[in-house]
C-alpha cells in the first residue's frame, strides 16, 4: 500500500514573534542552525518513506507561495489550500479527500509542520511500527512522546500497558493539558505520553470515522471530493469549508474512535513553542547562552540572543531573550515568554499591522 | 570686570555608548526631552551673564565642527583645539592665556560641557555670588554641590564653617572618590561638599597661581600666548602642548593653592556619568520607566529604554537599560552600566571601530 503524508501548514504561531509574523509563521522560518526551515526539514525527514508526489501540504492560500518557493520539490496540485482555518478535523479530512481520489486506498501519515524532531532514523523506526499497525483495517495510530518532565503545555495520551498490538498499545483516553500536579501524576504514573499531533491511518480508516463521527462534514468532504477536477472545484470547496464547524481531529474523531492505538517514540522530540526552546534545540555556550548573529556578551548567562547584522551588546544579563529583526526587537524576561502575546495584542489595538 | 567663560568640551565619554561614539561624545548628545544637546544647553545657561563673543569652547580639532554645528552663535576663534589632551591644567590655561590676550584682566568662568543643571536660576545666583568672591585678587572659587546621598563617584571639597568671605566657604581640601563609608560620613559631617568641576577666578588669579605652582607650564603658556597671531602660532601650541605633563587643576594648582574658597550650591546639578542619569534628569512613567522611542512595554518596570524609530518591545523587564542606535543596541542590566566600557574595549580589541 502505497504511503502517503500530510503536512499541516496553516498555523499562524504568534509566539515567536518578532521573527515570525502573520505573512511568516514559525513553520516557514529556521530556527536551528541548520538554515533548512522546519516545513523543509518536516519534508526532508520523511523523504525516503514518502515519495515527493505523494506528500500533501495543507496550508491557506496567503502561504501557498512561501510553501511553493520552500518545497519546490512538492507537486503544485498538493498545496491544498483551506478557504479557512477550521482547526484539523476539516484539514485532515481535505487530505484524506484528495488522497482517496488519488489511491482506492493508502497509508496516510499526517505530521505537523513546526515541530523539531532530533533522530530522525528513530523518528522513521517509530513510524514504520505505527505504519504497521495503521494496515490493519480501522486502527487509528498516535505518535505518543515519552514525557521527561512535568510539562504542562501539552495534551497527554492515557494508555494501556496491557492491551499491546505488535509495537502500539491501546489509547484508554486523551486528557487536556494538565497543571502542574496532574502532570507530575502523568509522569510518576509511567501510563501517559505527551500528544504529538502525528497521526497515521489508513484513508479507509480515518475517512470511515468521519462518516461515523462526524457525518455532517464527511457529507461534506463526499461533495468537496466529487467536485475534484471540475468547474466548480473551488465553489464548492469554498461553500463546503465554511458551513464545517471548527473541530479538532483529537476531540471530533479520536476520543470517540475505537481501535486507537499509540506508539510511543523517544526521537529528541520538540513542539518548539515558544523562544525558549531555542536553548533546547541549539547547545547553549559555556555561559547557558544561545547566541546568533553580531553579538558582544559581557557577564551575560542563561540568554537566548537572536540577531542580525547589527551590533548587540549584552551586558550583565540573566535569563532573558533578545531578538532583533529589520524592524522590531524583542526582549523579553524568559519568566514572561508567555506575555509575547500582548505585545500582538497592543499592535492589533493600535492598527500598527506593519509589525503583525 | 567682563565676565568670559571656558567650557570644556574635549571628554570622549564612554559611558553614554552606544549614543555616544568617539566622534560623537556625551557633550554633543542630547539626554533630555529638551532637544537640545549638554553643550547647548551650557551656552544658553550662561549668555545671560557672559556674552558670546566672550564664550570660549576648549575642545580638539576632532570636534571643531560639531561645535560649530552645534553653536554658530559662538565666534570661530573662540573655539579652542587642544593639539592633544593633558587634563585640565593646560586646558585651562589655554583659555586664560586667550582671554588675557584679549583683556586686561577679566573674570573667568570655567564650565564643564557636559553636565545637566535644572534650576538655571539658582544656579546663575550661585555664580554671580562665586563672582563677588573672585573678583577679589588671588581668590580662586569653586562651585561645591551640596549631596544628598553618600555617592562614591564624585571628588569632595570639605569647607571650614568658620571661615567665610561673603556667601563663600574657606576650602580645607579637597578629597578623592570616597568609598560608602567615607562617603556617608562626610555626608554625615556636613562639612563635605560634592565638586562639580566648575571654577570661577580672576584670569591674573589664576595665571598667578600657573606661575606659583606649575612653573614649567606657565612658561609654555607665556609661549603660547606671545605667538598667538603670529605665523608660527599651530607650531607653538602643538610644541608646548606636547610638552606639558598631564596635570587636573584640582591637583596641580587648587590643593596647593591659598584662597581658595567654595561656593555651595543647590541648584539640581547633575554630572550624566552614565545612563543611569537618565532616570534622575527624566521623570520616569507611573512604572518607573524612562522610555523614547518607538515602544510598547509588557510588564516591564524600572528601566531605561531608548529607541529610535525601530519598534522595541519590552516584556517583563526590571532594571534594564536598553539603548538602541542605528547600528548597534545595548541591553544591560543597571547593576552593571559600569561594565559598559567592556564591551568597548572588546571593541577595541577586534578593531571594530565601526562601533566605537
Amino acid at each position: 500500500m502505497k504511503y502517503t503524508a500530510l503536512i499541516m501548514a496553516g498555523g499562524k504561531g504568534e509566539r515567536f514573534w518578532p521573527k515570525s509574523r502573520k505573512n511568516m509563521p514559525k513553520q516557514f522560518l529556521s530556527l536551528t542552525n541548520d538554515g533548512r526551515t522546519m516545513i523543509q526539514l518536516t519534508v526532508e525527514r520523511i523523504k525516503d518513506l514518502v515519495s515527493f508526489e505523494d506528500i500533501y501540504i495543507s496550508t491557506n492560500k496567503d502561504y501557498k507561495k512561501l510553501v511553493m518557493e520552500q518545497l519546490p520539490q512538492i507537486p503544485e496540485e498538493n498545496i491544498l489550500c483551506e478557504p479557512v482555518g477550521r482547526n484539523t478535523a476539516p484539514c485532515i479530512g481535505l487530505g484524506a479527500v484528495h488522497i482517496s481520489n488519488k489511491y482506492d486506498d493508502a497509508i496516510m501519515i499526517v505530521l505537523p509542520s513546526d515541530h523539531l524532531i532530533t533522530y530522525n532514523a528513530m523518528f522513521i523506526n517509530t513510524l514504520k511500527d505505527a505504519i504497521d499497525v495503521a494496515s490493519e483495517d480501522g486502527a487509528l495510530l498516535t505518535i505518543g512522546i515519552m514525557p521527561d518532565y512535568p510539562e504542562t503545555g501539552y495534551g497527554y495520551i492515557k494508555f494501556q500497558p496491557e492491551k499491546v498490538n505488535k509495537r502500539a498499545f491501546a489509547v484508554e483516553k486523551f486528557v487536556e493539558k494538565p497543571d502542574r500536579e496532574k502532570a507530575r501524576e502523568y509522569l510518576d504514573s509511567e501510563q501517559y505520553l505527551w500528544n504529538s499531533g502525528m497521526f497515521i491511518w489508513k484513508i479507509s480508516s480515518i475517512l470511515n470515522n468521519f462518516k461515523k463521527h462526524l457525518p455532517n462534514m464527511y457529507n461534506g468532504l463526499m461533495n468537496i471530493k466529487d467536485s475534484l477536477g471540475c468547474e466548480n472545484e473551488d465553489f464548492v470547496l469554498e461553500k463546503e469549508f465554511r458551513n464545517f464547524e471548527s473541530e479538532s481531529i483529537d476531540y471530533g474523531i479520536l476520543e470517540k474512535a475505537e481501535n486507537i492505538y499509540v506508539v510511543s517514540g523517544t526521537f529528541g522530540w520538540d513542539d518548539v513553542g515558544s523562544w525558549l526552546a531555542v536553548e533546547r534545540i541549539n547547545s547553549p555556550n559555556e555561559f547557558g547562552n544561545v547566541i546568533k548573529g553580531n553579538i558582544i556578551t559581557v557577564d551575560t548567562k542563561s540568554s537566548i540572543i537572536q540577531g542580525t547584522d547589527k551590533l548587540i551588546a549584552a551586558v550583565g544579563l540573566r535569563d532573558l531573550i533578545v531578538v532583533d529583526t529589520d524592524d522590531a526587537i524583542l526582549i523579553c524576561a524568559k519568566d514572561s515568554a508567555g506575555d509575547i502575546k500582548k505585545v500582538l495584542e497592543n499592535l492589533k489595538i493600535c492598527n500598527r499591522n506593519e509589525y503583525i
